[in-house]
């Protein structure tokens, strides 16, 4: 019977997955573990660190599906549990493959470099098991596959992060390829047929007799991969439909009766009245976060919600065991015989960016920045925006024209030098599927500080990223938050237009400097930029009290939440 | 009675350990807190990111004593884990002091930004435990203050990291200052006087009786802070004295009969032949680490070891509860009264660094790069060395010209990427104490790009550092273990000349090419280079295959001892 090596078995796995390029960093402990990513024909791209290729994964992931990457024990790894928190966190199926020492050396409790130095070697995986729904360490060629299984179908299962250690002795030993011939899981089990049935029916029959249905479209959707269906649903019901700051631009806002962005008390008046006035709100992917609903400002009663989940249908208050993925095909099926009468809305009444002005200011402000960039961004735009005023400046762009955009943020998690880092995944991802126009990055300069070095990966990948740095000379959601002129919201200054010259030099790159409105207009309207053929850096310098009316109303909202808490006490 | 704020308490705790500056990145969970270290009078030194902050503050804790940095809750310490197993492997006392969600909210399970969305606010502080020697997370103000003072108390007595999350509603909450007269117990209880005299007499008859005794400094020492005693009991003793890879530059091997550096197979014949041979060790803190061992082939029997450790004294076989620093001032002390005989060695009969020529090679080699560093070093030189090429390289170079270096390297623990964020902290202790004459940081193109951005900190901070980049197209050590070729040990160009213009461009700093041993001997002959009175970068170019000979020897020992690990199996 046909042979595999142990590592070659991963990647072959890994592939399986639709996985092409693979994140890390090496160590002498993976060494080997590499030569087989190269052997499989995947793309190693190795990243100037570990947190980076965490971040990098991540992002390929939220494009691709699924994201890998290989650090080794100790050092590498730990470096990249950030990275991972933000996976479990926000649902992003990552395999974290970590290289360990012999398991002659563990078992002799051999004091081996990276080790803690005490014989003990199962600390960092007690560690990754609280930000993993799955792990292993393989210490069996035995049981070897079996266990790589169990961990990948894991991932799958619950689209989130894994972590398999393989010991430098066993990663080359070879075992059977039986279990290859079963392919993963990467469909979740279809629902039981007569409880999917009587909850549509009971969907429906809400359809029919509520008069203000609306979809509340959240971050849980885009991150279970049920946007065509909430879109097909749309068009079907044609009920006005929202987004929140976690799923902004994972649903096109061009269909009709997209009725804005709602976040409780951050919204625009007029969305959040139509919201939360509604009688029924199909509520897809809900993520109850502090940053997704305006400091829990956010109030829908829960007997107008059917709430979605990737493995519960609520419905106004009653739970049931169901995926929604098959609910919501099961919906639009029935929906489509027409037979259901659901109160169809004319079009929406109220503009849902009625902030997007478009006057030239006589300074820069970030409210005229956002409403340029909404009208800059295009279909193909892959747009990764950072916590802070990044991402929630972003959520005011209007994307009603543009109907095709890979846009998003690390709402929950909300780690500063994310989406740096996320960006060369995405971009990378995109390119390899063929499906970016222009990779788009809006960062601040704190938050770009942390992971700089990730523009030598957009450098030699060919990424062409468009990068709109924020320079508010600090912490500017700190600041708003508490500390307006502490010295610890201050950062150093550095020269942005040096980035490319250090990370890139041989790799062709422009910088601008931004400083009034009109030097904006005239940069989102040049041709040449537009196309951006190569690694663009746009420096925005903005005033350090200047943060768009979001960020002022949500930092204000946590210091009070947090004032609060503390009288509560 | 006084009272004063929970988060103050903790700050003046961490003044009486004598830190003055406390790293970290700000975080809105923290910012109350970081205005309480301001108002205190300790300085805060805001890094750009957190593992960076955590590599500096075992930097500074490692010339100072203790250290301390602040992060936010999940994102932000798990940046920094990294760091802190380094600081739990290598014995290096640092609090890790983190800014937690309101209590309140915690209680009420709310899914608050950086958790992983689940309602848990435990995991971190679960994960933690793994690379702490304590921890807590403060919940009661009643208990706050006997809590801060047994976490800090862990740290002062096991030499080892601690943590300490604060949530927002607690740090501004006051309590007594009664805790507050009693000062943590930074010297260790005495040990039990009967049982000391004993062993000391044990020792002291070996001293007599024996033909060859020779002491072995190992890392333990200069980490457990005993260097003054072993350098008093070398000269009463006047016996040969050697230090080890971890050890290296943490003793001064100006002394008299300086033997050289052991690292069992990686070591010099005459050296090897001469530790091994000896008839009775003093073995001062070893630490039996692959890396600090020539991977383990360290041959010294058990029958002539006396070691000495933090908390045993181990007396050829038998282990005693006994701490070594009091041991060996009781050694010293009976040694001075001049009763006991201890056969006397004439001077050294080998040359401790046989290798170290100084002949000019054709091309720039790494051997020749070490010889000349070693005659470029000064008393009053701190020196950091990066894992990998420049800490094996560093070993070779001879110090015995030099009365008083600080020099380390990350021996055990070897996380790339260190050298460059400890430098910070190393330097801005040395210079807030006034003992350091120049800051120079050694280190390879690959493991600066982990955390080049820690430059920015050396710029602003005034530091003068100047930097060694060793630039040999990639992972070298890497590529000597495994995979000399091999794609995933090539890294991305850069420019470092830009270093400095990114980083810090309006403060002053040079950069040198260096392709030619001349180049090299015109520069460390230069009078202003050697004052250092600004940022200095010598990039060197260096073949990819030239390495140490004690790199390669090693490297070759690591790839056997992995092979045969394999075998094994």
């Amino acid at each position: 019977m046909a042979q595999i090596k142990i590592g070659s078995y991963i990647v072959q796995r890994i592939k399986e997955l639709g996985i092409k390029t693979i994140f890390g960093v090496p160590g002498d402990y993976e060494l080997v573990l590499l030569d087989m990513v190269l052997d499989a024909g995947t793309k190693w791209a190795g990243n100037p660190n570990e947190l980076i290729a965490s971040y990098a994964a991540d992002g390929y992931a939220r494009v691709n599906g699924y994201g890998a990457f290989v650090t080794t024990f100790g050092p590498g790894e730990l470096s990249a549990y950030c990275g991972m928190g933000g996976q479990y966190a926000e649902y992003v199926p990552v395999v974290h493959v970590v290289g360990y020492p012999a398991t002659t050396a563990m078992k002799e409790r051999a004091i081996m470099h990276h080790s803690l130095g005490n014989g003990n070697f199962s600390m960092y995986h007690e560690m990754v098991r609280n930000i993993t729904v799955a792990s292993t360490v393989l210490d069996d060629p035995s049981t070897a596959p079996s266990e790589i299984d169990r961990v990948l179908n894991a991932m799958v299962h619950f689209n989130r992060p894994v972590y398999i250690g393989v010991p430098v002795d066993i990663g080359p030993q070879t075992i059977y390829t039986r279990n290859l011939e079963t392919p993963l899981q990467t469909s979740l089990q279809p629902n039981p047929h007569e409880l999917e049935k009587s909850v549509v029916d009971k969907i429906t029959d809400l359809l029919s007799s509520r008069q203000n249905p609306i979809m509340l479209v959240d971050g849980g959707a885009v991150r279970n991969g049920v946007i065509p269906e909430c879109s097909e649903l749309i068009k079907l019901l044609q009920i006005p439909y929202f987004v929140t700051p976690m799923s902004k631009g994972g649903i096109s806002e061009a269909l009709e009766r997209f009725g804005g962005v709602y976040a409780g008390g951050a919204s625009i008046d007029d969305v959040r009245y139509n919201v939360e006035k509604s009688d029924l709100v199909l509520f897809i992917g809900s993520y109850k976060s502090d940053f997704n609903t305006g400091v829990f400002t956010a109030q829908i009663s829960p007997d107008v919600i059917v709430d979605f989940q990737r493995f519960t249908i609520n419905v106004l208050g009653t739970e049931y065991k169901l995926s929604m993925k098959y609910v919501l095909h099961r919906l639009c099926s029935v929906l489509k015989v027409g037979n259901i009468k659901v109160p169809v809305r004319s079009q929406i009444e109220w503009d849902p960016y009625p902030l997007d002005k478009f006057e030239v200011p006589k300074k820069l402000t970030q409210d005229f920045l956002w409403a340029a960039l909404g009208r800059y961004f295009q279909s193909g735009d892959y747009v990764i925006a950072e916590t802070g005023t990044s991402a929630y400046g972003i959520v005011a762009s209007n994307l009603t024209n543009v109907d095709n955009i890979h846009m998003y943020s690390q709402t929950v998690y909300g780690s500063i030098g994310f989406a740096t880092g996320a960006a060369v995944g995405s971009f990378l991802a995109g390119k390899e599927s063929n499906t970016i126009k222009r990779g788009i990055l809006v960062t601040g300069e704190g938050s770009l500080q942390l992971t700089v070095q990730a523009f030598s990966d957009m450098l030699r990948h060919g990424l062409n990223t468009t990068m709109f740095l924020l320079n508010n000379s600090g912490y500017t959601s700190e600041r708003l938050i508490h500390g307006m002129e502490a010295t610890y919201n201050k950062i150093p200054e550095w020269d942005y237009s040096k980035i490319c010259e250090l990370f890139g030099p041989s790799l062709q790159n422009k910088y601008y400097r931004i400083e009034t409105p009109q030097q904006l207009l005239k940069l989102l309207s040049d041709s040449e930029f537009n196309v951006a053929h190569c690694t663009q850096v746009v420096e925005l310098i903005l005033d350090k009290r200047d943060a768009p009316i979001s960020v002022i109303r949500s930092a204000e909202a946590v210091e009070k939440f947090n004032k609060a808490k503390q009288a509560q006490e």
